[in-house]
């Protein structure tokens, strides 16, 4: 209990996905840092390890790192004397949310793939369990300013991958992310929302409806307490859930700058797989789709079938390769096809004339034509040998 | 003159592509190739040769490959002697067309990538050299049936490409290639349509005026003498002249079952560049495009500075990544975005309330305030620190 109410107040001290704080939790666990922001004194371990890496400050020296630190302890105490961690658990009680803290039975494992930036706790609201619905998942995840082919196929490829056992994980943004979730509430698996606010606050107010139903047949997920609202900054540190619970991303439509390409980049940093669906080379919000698709990043996929072939076991989950009809035609061999070209549609022609049209010697152009007739697609007329009418004469 | 006049015979003699006379050519050349068919007696040479090759007939005895062959040298026989080679020639100068064969200073050497089935000799009508048309350009090939999209799309890269310099080689069909030719001949440079008729023949009947406009700026080109109707081998065929002509081919629509897929199979057996462009995964006309850039054979290009890096010079012609706009929210630095971020929109909160929601210390939200204020983004009232309407605070 002492663990989970430590985690509970990690939620507000530290800004979602901060990993000085996620290390120093690695280090001590939950509790101990907690303890260390409160008395103001951090393990003088954990203070060497930060000056040794100087995160993208390769100039700084040690006591100018040393004061950053002292900043970031100091806004993390802030936040301390502010938090109300009992209140918090209180209110997701309330809310009907439940938290899950890592070693518990539904903490999803592929989280700590996250390593210093997994979150500290997940509240969850909903009917599924977090752990098994995304045990065999997809996120799906595009732009919120989603045209009407985008959500389209946002919702197929919901409904498809849900129809084949596979969970569906997103944001809940209006375009794609909204869509993805319908389509996959109409295939049956679990659909599974990570918010960047709190799980009772429904942001866009629009998908009150949406995230009810959502609660009722799936999970809404977040790293934020309830009644937090969301914030631009988080929304991008949030993508790295979603890419971290799925087994693989696809982008259904992403302009150049586009959330959606964050999440991208986390799926790639994580090893999990990545897909893209084109678009109509004209319109804009494909473009992030076919940048990832021509630098190799991310693989081209058209249907659900091809995504679930990707991110599904090795051997099954075949996705069919497309086929066109099979015309009567095609099943001529070549010979019986050039000389059935040859033919002409309304005047007849002779035999040998057949023959010098077709290239091939007068024995074979009576005998082809004599199957032809037999199989309706010739006849003999008295002006000579002529294609019957009702049958397709080009294609 | 006795070569050229032989090679005409051979334009009749032999269906286009069939690559058993284009050994024979290749073994005694254009003259006794003629008069070996006419005294109806081969090489003993190249009969060895075609027993031993069996091609795709690898069952069949040295006795049945001798027959077969026969019955070849009967069909070429029967039209070497409905053929009339001076009568092709006067027709080709009446119609104001010109004969190149192999070895003149306007056939594009390129074509000898095409071994047994090089065309015997071309018919050009127009303005152009096609060798020099040629020596830098792209096959835009696509759908006969394409959407507007597809129409569009191949406009667009006929004229994108003419304006960098490169020629545009293509059928003469509805489609893809009328579109292609038409962007073609808005940028500048020669455009080149390889036909399946004759140069005379205005197939479809519908292309006449665009023909026109062709023979003006460009160039018709065939592998078939002056009043020959196309058939649908032949298209297929002609086909690889596409492919050979050009540095590399664009699809730009393409069912699952299309004559531009065959092309793309001589583009890659050439070794040429292959890419394709896609499009709405929900259209029928784009999945062989999606298919080929799934198997991997084309690259994914989407305008068409990206074909031309692609067929282009080294270290030229580079294609310039897509970007979308950089907004002045983008240039602050992280620490101060996260301060704009935390600054309340309407209600104005204090600095200590600001740095426990941003997460930052004090002195550094002090700090970040004074920059905010001075560019416009915040401002202090009498209730504390908030937004300036007047900017955007969600993007």
């Amino acid at each position: 209990m002492r663990e989970r109410l430590a985690r509970v107040t990690l939620m507000r001290l530290a800004e979602p996905g901060d990993a000085v704080m996620g290390r120093l939790v690695a280090s001590c666990g939950p509790e101990a840092a907690v303890e260390q922001v409160r008395r103001r004194v951090l393990d003088l371990e954990f203070v060497r390890w930060f000056a040794s890496t100087r995160r993208g400050r390769p100039a700084e020296g040690t006591g100018e790192a040393d004061a950053r630190l002292d900043r970031i302890l100091a806004a993390w105490a802030a936040r301390l004397e502010a938090a109300d961690p009992a209140g918090d658990l209180a209110a997701g009680e309330r809310a009907g949310a439940r938290l899950v803290v890592p070693g518990e039975p539904e903490w999803p494992t592929q989280l700590d793939d996250l390593l210093d930036s997994r979150p500290h706790a997940l509240w969850l609201h909903g009917q599924a369990n977090l752990r098994f619905a995304c045990i065999r998942s997809v996120a799906i995840v595009g732009s919120r300013a989603a045209t009407p082919y985008g959500a389209h196929v946002a919702a197929e490829f919901g409904a498809g991958l849900s129809e084949r056992g596979h969970g569906v994980v997103s944001g809940g943004a209006y375009g794609v992310d909204g869509a993805a979730h319908r389509g996959a509430l109409a295939g049956g698996t679990p659909t599974v929302a990570v918010l960047a606010c709190g799980t009772d606050v429904s942001y866009p107010s629009a998908h009150h409806d949406l995230f009810e139903v959502v609660r009722a047949r799936g999970l809404l997920v977040s790293e934020s307490p309830m009644g937090v609202r969301p914030t631009r900054p988080r929304f991008l540190v949030r993508n790295r859930i979603i890419a971290a619970l799925a087994r693989g991303t696809v982008v259904i439509e992403a302009a150049v700058r586009s959330g959606a390409l964050n999440t991208a980049g986390h799926a790639v940093a994580l090893n999990r797989i990545l897909a893209a669906v084109p678009g109509p080379v004209t319109s804009d919000t494909s473009t992030g789709c076919h940048r990832l698709i021509r630098q190799g990043a991310a693989t081209c996929v058209t249907t659900p079938a091809e995504m679930a072939e990707l991110v599904g076991a090795i051997g099954s989950d075949l996705a069919p390769e497309p086929r066109g009809p099979v015309l009567p035609r095609d099943r001529l061999a070549p010979e019986v096809r050039r000389v059935l070209e040859a033919v002409p549609a309304r005047a007849g022609a002779g035999p040998a004339v057949i023959a010098v049209e077709a290239g091939v010697d007068l024995e074979t152009v009576l005998s082809c034509l004599g199957g032809l007739a037999a199989a309706g697609y010739v006849e003999k007329t008295s002006r000579g040998w002529r294609l019957c009418p009702e049958k397709p004469s080009s294609g």
